[in-house]
């Protein structure tokens, strides 16, 4: 028999008499030719995705990432494309958290300190009392927002579209000049490209905070460049456009800037979360039930 | 008139017809031999309280920080003396969490490879789902508890007396074996000395990681350190015993330990509200009233 369910690891659960293979996305896939469910190895690059085109018999594909834009253009007519909503959620919201708590609190510093031995102390900027604009307000937003909460920072709601409680992002020029942090949550359409650009950045307050884990692109990165560079603004992101940020580009060593390489969803918690979302889904699949996070 | 009042900042309203002088702990003090309500600069080291000595007409003595421990055999006789409880709460919650999700997040991982441009990848370890021992339930306890909940970490708390929904401290070394991040927010008294040992820490499991933004007496920084060099455990300390960490400390430079100054409690969130229990306790004593937050 040959393989109808293509799983990136061995430890998913699979219904009775459903055959599956492991493609973890590195070395030689299996024969794929058979394959009806593909469960796409997460993070692994753009050879995963183009498997798809050797596949005659696919009915669906799972992602496991929230954001599927690149994905999109490769699944074949007919084909049910899930994505993976919701699995991130906790994972990026505590890698945002991260970075805001990181700036506020000048861990940059203290690091640095460190390989010194140096107990040389100053106060710091905190995120209790400061005005945050989330700009971005799906279930990764809403994440972030429980720890805003927490920590008692005063969050001001930003999406794409206004609705009740929420501010809408043509609304954000008025915004901008009451912020001291803004921490971008948002998918990379063509609508999200850029909203972050130089006369936004330059209605922000001096020594505002930027921070970004959603896509690069929602940022000019040279007009915020410009402005780190300038002592003006400050900059934590986990995304970048372009994306790898080459080595030599000049973000990378400016004082007000932290960068970490896209991680902020892929972490421990995640995997557990994807299992139990690829067996539920395999199980919908075996009774024909429809699947859940249906993307197209 | 002499001042009757000795305040740490210019800005902090007194009531009519007190005179107040100012002395934030640097330089020379002014004459305080009238003083009778003194409070203390922040975190400005051993003058200042040696200071009292010099104050035959004091009355009450308010400090701004949490633990007064240190302050308690200076104050004379009849002099009350009121602490800053509640005023560092959320500064020091969210250093702690800082240092939780800078150690699960690898944040000095990336730090370093900013420095070189470097987009290496790698899936870290989260706080969503770990069980973290919360040891210290009293405000700030309860602030970094919110964080934890927010992150939907599952908390188990403990403080130095057992109570409904707290464990007791002596409970610890069943509670150690299922945590894999500990977080001490104790106070610095006898009894919380050395309640984390050698003993303490084997029952830690392997990689957990032990968190300190209360007092550096209560870990056996020994028994710390010789877990950490053999890659067993991991560190996020704010407070360090002896204090400062000597530059020559072998804990500083542990590839598995993250070490700041003792700086949890010094954030801007911490100045709004400390000056505002400043003027409340300053009417207070002019209409006399009894204090909030007195200590003895």
């Amino acid at each position: 028999m040959t393989p109808r369910v293509l799983l990136p690891w061995p430890d998913i659960a699979v219904p009775d008499g459903v055959e599956a293979a492991v493609y973890d996305g590195t070395g030689t896939p299996p024969d794929v030719s058979a394959v009806e469910f593909y469960v796409l190895p997460y993070d692994s690059g753009p050879e995963p995705p183009q498997l798809i085109a050797e596949m005659p018999s696919l009915k669906a594909v799972q992602s496991l990432s929230a954001g599927v834009e690149s994905l999109l253009p490769l699944i074949p007519e007919g084909v049910t494309l899930a994505n993976g909503r919701g699995l991130h959620d906790l994972s990026v919201a505590e890698h945002a958290l991260a970075l805001v708590l990181a700036a506020q609190r000048d861990l940059p510093r203290w690091f640095r300190q460190q390989q010194t031995g140096s107990w040389d102390r100053e106060h710091t900027r905190s995120l209790a009392d400061e005005r945050v604009l989330l700009v971005g307000y799906g279930s990764i937003g809403k994440a972030v927002e429980r720890y805003l909460v927490a920590g008692e920072a005063d969050v001001v709601r930003v999406a794409s579209t206004a609705r009740e409680g929420v501010h809408g992002i043509g609304e954000l020029p008025d915004l901008l000049p009451d912020a001291s942090i803004v921490i971008l949550v948002l998918p990379g359409t063509p609508a999200t490209r850029g909203v972050i650009g130089a006369r936004e950045l330059a209605a922000l307050p001096d020594g505002a905070l930027v921070v970004n884990v959603g896509r690069g692109t929602a940022i000019d990165t040279a007009a915020l460049t410009a402005e780190v560079a300038a002592g003006r603004l400050r900059a934590a992101l986990d995304v970048a456009d372009p994306e790898p940020l080459p080595p030599e580009h000049p973000l990378w060593r400016l004082p007000g800037a932290i960068i970490t390489p896209h991680v902020a969803g892929g972490s421990d918690s995640f995997y557990p979360r994807a299992k139990k979302l690829a067996e539920q889904q395999l199980a919908r699949f075996a009774r024909g039930e429809p699947l859940v996070n249906v993307v197209r």
